[in-house]
């Protein structure tokens, strides 16, 4: 018997600071089915920065038709003239179909968006031990004007309540004992009966 | 901030073969807060048994007082003269409100009753790769007459369309592996929001 199984869509937020980038990294590596959604945006393209890898760079004309069609399944609702971002639907549909892991990196407004597009997604939300010591981790970066820290401390203050709201939370106290949590997450989700009951073969 | 957590409840179900006990004995040698819970009966003690080990050992009229008075989690119900068997609550509250993982090794019967009664029990089924792997596997132990394998198949096949109504599924084809996925459910389960966000320190 094959140990086939629905493909999982794995959403992971958690305050700039938190540790995020690295967590994912290290549970991604570990993972061969494991693929990373490359978000889109109108924004330019900076300096060391390659399409397709960070960000695909396309124009506000093609965000927009696609956006039209339905072919983000979340998007950021800036108003003016700012960058629009948005993560395309349709390779995620693919990759969930191959019963791969897809991950995404985004905030507590996409997390909640994707939640009503995909009610099967997984929130994961991952926080610092503490406020202190997420103040602690934005000053060691040493790429934060005070200004900036400010601002991302008042950001994670907003957003640490919507946790509440997500299927699991990672505290991100040691790396190594998230990226285990966060790993027995991904298995224990393949696990689950309402994936894996239909590929049974009795 | 300490990682505090409620406890978890992991009712364990799966045919007679399908290595429950060997699963079990290995996830909770790995944790320290495991607890196995312990049944009482009304059966005699056979040789080599330990009461409050094997079993609690109990008189039949013990039994149905403290059935009336709600003491069991779930219980058989064979009808006439045949010996009763029952899961004590009261240890199970007190292992869960110091935030132990309490295990219970029970049929398909009695984990219907334990989700009516506490929703937030974690329901597992464990099942053999395959019925011929299952059969295999009865033979190899030798101490089954072939009617009485023939009885666990009968039974196996009754059991394991039940195993749809169960949280997890864990496919004991290889016992390592199947002891990680284990293993990985109780780490997921003690991430969950609802366990978790009521102990955050913010």
């Amino acid at each position: 018997m094959q140990r086939e199984n629905e493909g999982l869509l794995l959403v992971v937020s958690g305050p700039s600071g938190a540790g995020k980038s690295t967590l994912l990294h290290r549970v991604m590596q570990e993972r061969e089915n494991a693929w990373f959604s490359v978000s889109a945006t109108t924004r330019a393209m900076r300096e060391g920065e390659v399409d397709g890898v960070d960000y695909h760079f396309i124009s506000r004309e093609c965000f927009l038709e696609t956006l039209d069609a339905g072919g983000f399944l979340e998007h950021n609702s800036y108003c003016g003239n700012d960058s629009l971002y948005g993560t395309p639907l349709a390779p995620i549909r693919t990759h969930m179909a191959a019963g791969d892991c897809v991950f995404l990196d985004i905030d507590v407004n996409g997390a909640r968006q994707v939640r009503e597009k995909l009610p099967e997604a997984i929130l994961v939300f991952v926080t610092p031990p503490s406020m202190e010591e997420l103040e602690t981790r934005l000053r060691r970066r040493g790429t934060n004007t005070e200004a900036q820290i400010a601002r991302r401390m008042a950001a994670a203050a907003q957003e640490l309540p919507q946790a509440a709201a997500y299927d699991y939370l990672v505290i991100n106290d040691e790396c190594e004992a998230a990226a285990q949590e966060l790993q027995a997450i991904v298995t224990a989700e393949y696990c689950r009966c309402t994936r894996r009951f239909p590929y049974l073969k009795f």
